[in-house]
C-alpha cells in the first residue's frame, strides 16, 4: 500500500492508495472530518487521477472512504478562511476538474459508499461510473442548508436523477436513503453494510474479467455519444465499434465464443 | 387575497392569488370547466407570472386549482371557434410562454394536483419545479383522443419522464395514476387527498426556511446547465457557486453551521 | 402474408411480413440462430422499413421474432469472416441505419420480446417506440463478453435507461430480467408469456383507434424536440400542433368530444 503525498506535508496520509492486480482503491482518509474535500484532498485526488490516467495496466478504480462517512463535501472551515471571489472560482474549478477526471479515466470507477455522502460528496458518487452503497448510507446536496446552493453538485446529480427529484434534493437539502438512491438511479444498488466489500469485489471482478481493450474503447464513448444528436452518436459509435473489433481481443473473444471456450485476453 | 384581472371582465375571477409571507398561491378558478386554459386564463397566468418575476420578496409559488380537477388543458370550445392557422400558432405560443415563465421564475413553483391533469394540464405539472398530488389524481396527455397530438405538452413530459413511458402516454392518451406518476418522476410524491395541503405546506416551508439568495442563485442554474455539455456545465456552475458564496447568506450559513447555531438569513 | 426477399436467395424467408388493417408485423425468422442480425437480415429489415416509410396506409408496426429468442445481435460467425476495418465500419453503419429507420418511421413501432434480447437485439428493443415483453425475457448488452464493447447499442440504451444502470450493463454484460427492464424504462411492461400476444394486440388497437393524421404529426416531433433547447422545442412543437389542429381529424375529434359522440377519422 502506497500513499499519495499531502502537499501540506501532513504526517497522516489523507488519501490512501492500494493496488491489487490492476484494481486501484483510493481511500479518502480524513475520517474525523467526514473526509471533507479540503484543498489538500482535492490535490491528492487530482494527482492520483492524473497518474492513473497514464497507467496502462489499470483495470478498475474503487473510490472508498475511511470511517463512518463517505464524504461530507467541501471543507467549510477552510473555505470560509479566504472569502474572495477569485479564490472560490479557482477552488470550484479545481473540484470540478477532479469530478471530470473521474469520468475521463479510461477505466470504470466504482464508488464504495457508507454513511453520508453530502454536497460535493454526493457529487463524487454521481461522478463515478458505478456506485454501490451500504443500506445505511444517505445522500444529500445540502449546501442550501448553509446558504450555498449546490451548483456544481447539481451538474452530476441531474445527469443521474430525474429533474423533479434532483430539484427537491437541491432546494430542500433533505437526505434520501440508499434504497431511494438506488430506485432513482443515483447508485447501482444498496447492500447490507457487512456485504459492501464483497459486493464491490464482485463488481470489480466482473470488470477485470472482461477485455481491458474493449472496456477502454467503451467508457469514453458512452459519455461522449450521450451528448450528441442521434445521427452523430451513431456515426461515432459505429466507428468506435469497428476499431474495437479490429483488436486482438475481439477476434479472440468471438472465436472463443464460437468454439465454446474461455477467451484469452491480450495482456495490457 | 387579490385576484388577477380577467381581460373579458368576467365577474368571476378565473385566477385567484393569495399571498402569505412570500409564498404566493395561484389558484385556477374555473372549476365547472375543469380549469381549462382559456385565453383569459392564459392571460391571467401570464400577467401574474410576469408580476411575480419582478417580486423580490417572493420565496415560493404554489400552483393550485379549485374544484374536482387540477386542469383539463386547453378550452376546446373556444379553440374550435377560430379555425385559423395563425390563430393557433399564436395560441400555442402564448401557452408555451406561460409554461416557460413558470420555469423562468426565480423561485420554486410547486404544483398542487387533485383530480385530473390532462393535456396542457399535465404539461403544467411537468413545467413546475416540484409537484405533489393526491393519491386520487390522474395524469394524461389526451389530445390524441380528439385527433390533436399533445405536441407542446410532450416538451414538458419528455423532460420529466423516460421516453418509452412518455411515448405510450402520448399515442394512447391513457391515464396514469398518481403512484405511477411518482414512480416515473412526473411528480415528487402522492399523498392521501386529506393530507395534500399539509404536504404542500411542509414542502413550501422547507423552501422558505432556506436562504432566499441561495435559492435564487440555484433555480435558473439547474435548468441552464442541464442543456450544456459536461465541461461547459461545470465552468458555468463553478462560477455561479463562487458568486453565491460571496453573498452574506453563505458566509452566515457556514459560520452558523460551524458555530452550531441557526443561521440568520438577510431579509430580501 | 408476404415475405421479404433474402439477398442471398435463401429458400427460407428470414423476415416475415404480415399485414392486417394497417398493422404490419415484421417477424425475424432465423430462430435456430436466435434471429441474429446477419447482413441478409439487416438488408431485409432495411428494405421493409424503407417500403413502410412510404406506405400511407400504415398505422402501426410490430417487430416480433420467431422461436425462443427475440434477437441475439450480430451474426458473430459471419462478422468474423471479413476482418477488415472498412467492412466493419460499413456493417455497423448499415445496422445503425436500420435502428434509425425504426425511429424515423412515421408510425409507432412496438417490440414484441420473448427470450433473450442481447447486444444489437437489445438495441432493437431500445430503438422501438414501445416494447412489451414476456416476463421470462432477459436483456443484455453482452458484446463485452466477447471483447467487443456494445458501442452502437449504447446509443439506444442510454436514451432509454439512466446512466449508471446502462453503464453497468455495458461493462459487465450481465442480463437484467423483464421486471427490471420495465422498472428502468427499457420496456413499457412485462406480461406473462401467454398474454404477450393479447397485450401487443391491445396496445396496437389503441394506436389504430386514434387519428392516423395526429399520430403522424406526433411521432417525429417527439424525438426531434427532445434534442432541442427548451425554447426551440416549444417554438417547434407549437408550430406542429397548430398545423395538426388545422387538419380534418382534429376538428372532427374536438367536435365529437363536445357533442359526446365517437369521432370519425378521415381514412388515410
Amino acid at each position: 500500500m502506497s500513499t499519495a503525498p499531502d502537499h501540506q506535508s501532513a504526517p497522516i496520509p489523507i488519501l490512501l492508495r492500494e493496488d491489487h492486480e490492476g484494481v486501484v482503491t483510493l481511500t479518502l482518509n480524513r475520517p474525523q472530518q467526514f473526509n471533507a474535500l479540503s484543498e489538500a484532498m482535492l490535490e491528492a485526488l487530482q494527482t492520483q487521477l492524473d497518474a492513473l490516467a497514464q497507467d496502462e495496466q489499470l483495470r478498475c478504480v474503487i473510490l472508498a472512504a475511511a470511517g463512518k462517512a463517505f464524504c461530507a463535501g467541501h471543507d467549510l472551515r477552510e473555505m470560509r478562511a479566504t472569502p474572495q471571489l477569485d479564490y472560490y472560482q479557482d477552488l470550484f474549478r479545481r473540484c470540478s476538474k477532479v469530478m471530470q477526471s473521474i469520468q475521463n479515466l479510461p477505466v470504470p470507477v466504482i464508488a464504495r459508499v457508507q454513511g453520508i455522502a453530502t454536497a460535493a460528496g454526493c457529487q463524487l458518487v454521481g461522478s463515478c461510473d458505478l456506485a454501490v452503497a451500504s443500506e445505511e448510507a444517505r445522500f444529500a446536496v445540502s449546501g442550501i442548508n448553509v446558504g450555498l446552493f449546490c451548483a456544481t453538485p447539481s451538474v452530476a446529480l441531474t445527469r443521474n436523477v430525474s429533474i423533479k427529484r434532483a430539484f427537491e434534493m437541491l432546494v430542500t437539502g433533505k437526505f434520501i436513503d440508499a434504497a431511494t438512491a438506488a430506485d432513482w438511479g443515483l447508485i447501482n444498488r444498496a447492500v447490507p453494510e457487512q456485504e459492501l466489500d464483497s459486493a464491490i469485489a464482485v463488481l470489480s471482478a466482473q470488470i477485470v474479467a472482461r477485455s481491458p481493450t474493449a472496456i477502454r474503447y467503451g467508457k469514453a464513448m458512452v459519455y461522449r455519444q450521450k451528448q450528441m444528436s442521434l445521427g452523430d452518436a451513431y456515426d461515432y459509435a459505429a466507428d468506435v465499434m469497428a476499431r474495437n473489433i479490429m483488436e486482438h481481443d475481439a477476434g479472440e473473444g468471438i472465436d472463443a465464443f464460437l468454439e465454446k471456450r474461455a477467451p484469452r485476453w491480450a495482456p495490457k
